[in-house]
């Protein structure tokens, strides 16, 4: 019963995150709201939920290192994957008109990718808020006829709002890409939709020296395995020192990729495979 | 003459991108707020500024694409980098004592680098606004008993506020790495503090075949080109395709690395150097 499943994800009722979870898992699933990353990571490892929904990497904004940090410190493994296009509505409560609007509320990052709309409309105050959603929820509360939320047209629905001008983004190609987490150990949840294509993830630090990223990627490339992210990452306290975030296109237990991490493990410092996953993609 | 020289950053006085801007190019020069990143780079190209400081990555939020995209976008060139440890001070009017406060703002990604010192305050209610430095103005000119913001200790001096605690972020080993970027030709400015240490930023894009990128990175490795930095980056509306961004050791005129970029332009589909600079790290 997918409605026993709880499933953790940073947010209120109506965030990117919780549709990224029902997209992954269902639209029966128990979501449950956290304040902050730190506390989505400890709900899964206490147990109070079973699994969480996190943002990786955002298509303009980048990869979300402090995530990287928290699935490192913790046992979770990604177990799944999805890619959300971005779209930000202009919300109001129900009644209220655009010519009536005075402000509008949102989180910093919605307002700072609405620069276009705002232009076209000086009229409307851009004021920053915690969260897309809760800028909606605020909204509705407050119930003042001048104000407006930008946020997801799942939020205007789940706090009764009304979508005003859809899809205000500047940038149209901005997507944001969430991992599916759990313990390492627990029985993957059923993914909804997902493909036979699989990736694996992982993470490894090399010496510090000219060529030990291409004699690494060697590993790789001699067994034709795709790579579908490369990131490095400078090690913390240790100057010139790098760790680098891989994704590569195959399964953990398939031969080839097998292969290539024994190899990987003999001539990297670090290696650790953060999960292996069917993939959307 | 550098007060002479006019240098664009994004924020208010007071701004991390103002103290970036002026620990590379000296404390004298003129400094020029701009409201977001894209009248930023304007700014440059129309000539009301002579070149800017662009915030390119930081250590726990990963890369700053849109920066990427405006500097790929533009005319402009790299011309020296440095990297600023981003401290978070409480900073509250002249007077005001940490018993007196009730309210605490800044940029909401400010306030989520110091969730111990919020958590060990729980009378403290966080409230998200635009900038760290406009955080600073805005408790300075509302005058209120109650309220601090959390922002650098040059913002506190700038606009004449006290610091009650310092360095109240959660982790210490959070760095942002600024680019001076200026028109390509243009004469660059004396950069203080430079080391003889070089580096190359460039773009590249492969074939979409595995082996692609191990094949691009031997360009470099039959030098010795040490690397300093890779990420890979989806290509927009081209599913499975990726620019690379790559930062190596050396200048672009030494004759390993000139040799190893034409050998990447025979390779690649596309290159594209943006810039050579003297480095701090």
């Amino acid at each position: 019963m997918s409605e026993d499943l709880r499933v953790a994800y940073q947010g209120e009722r109506g965030a990117f995150s919780e549709a990224a979870a029902r997209r992954l898992l269902g639209s029966e699933v128990t979501a449950v709201p956290c304040h902050s990353f730190e506390i989505m990571f400890a709900s899964v490892t206490r147990g109070d939920a079973h699994c969480c929904v996190a943002p990786i990497e955002n298509s303009l904004a980048g990869s979300i290192h402090r995530n990287y940090d928290l699935l490192l410190d913790s046992n979770l493994t990604i177990a799944g994957e999805t890619n959300l296009r971005v779209v930000h509505n202009l919300i109001a409560p129900r009644g209220v008109e655009l010519a009536d609007l005075r402000r509008v509320v949102s989180h910093p990052v919605a307002l700072a990718q609405c620069t276009r709309f705002l232009a076209a409309h000086p009229e409307l105050e851009p004021m920053p808020v915690h969260d897309t959603a809760g800028a909606v929820r605020l909204v509705v509360e407050e119930g003042r006829g001048d104000t407006a939320a930008i946020a997801s047209d799942s939020a205007a629905e789940i706090y009764g709002a009304q979508v005003l001008e859809r899809s205000i983004e500047d940038n149209a190609q901005n997507f944001t890409r969430f991992l599916l987490l759990l313990p390492a150990g627990a029985q993957p949840p059923q993914i909804h939709e997902q493909t036979r294509r699989w990736k694996t993830s992982l993470v490894f630090r090399t010496e510090n020296k000219p060529g030990a990223l291409f004699r690494a990627l060697g590993a790789f490339a001699i067994f034709d395995i795709d790579l579908s992210k490369i990131e490095s990452r400078p090690v913390e306290g240790r100057p010139w020192e790098y760790s680098f975030y891989l994704d590569i296109v195959g399964r953990r237990e398939d031969p080839p990729v097998a292969r290539a991490l024994a190899n990987l493990g003999e001539i990297a410092e670090m290696v650790r495979v953060l999960g292996s996953y069917p993939t959307r993609w």
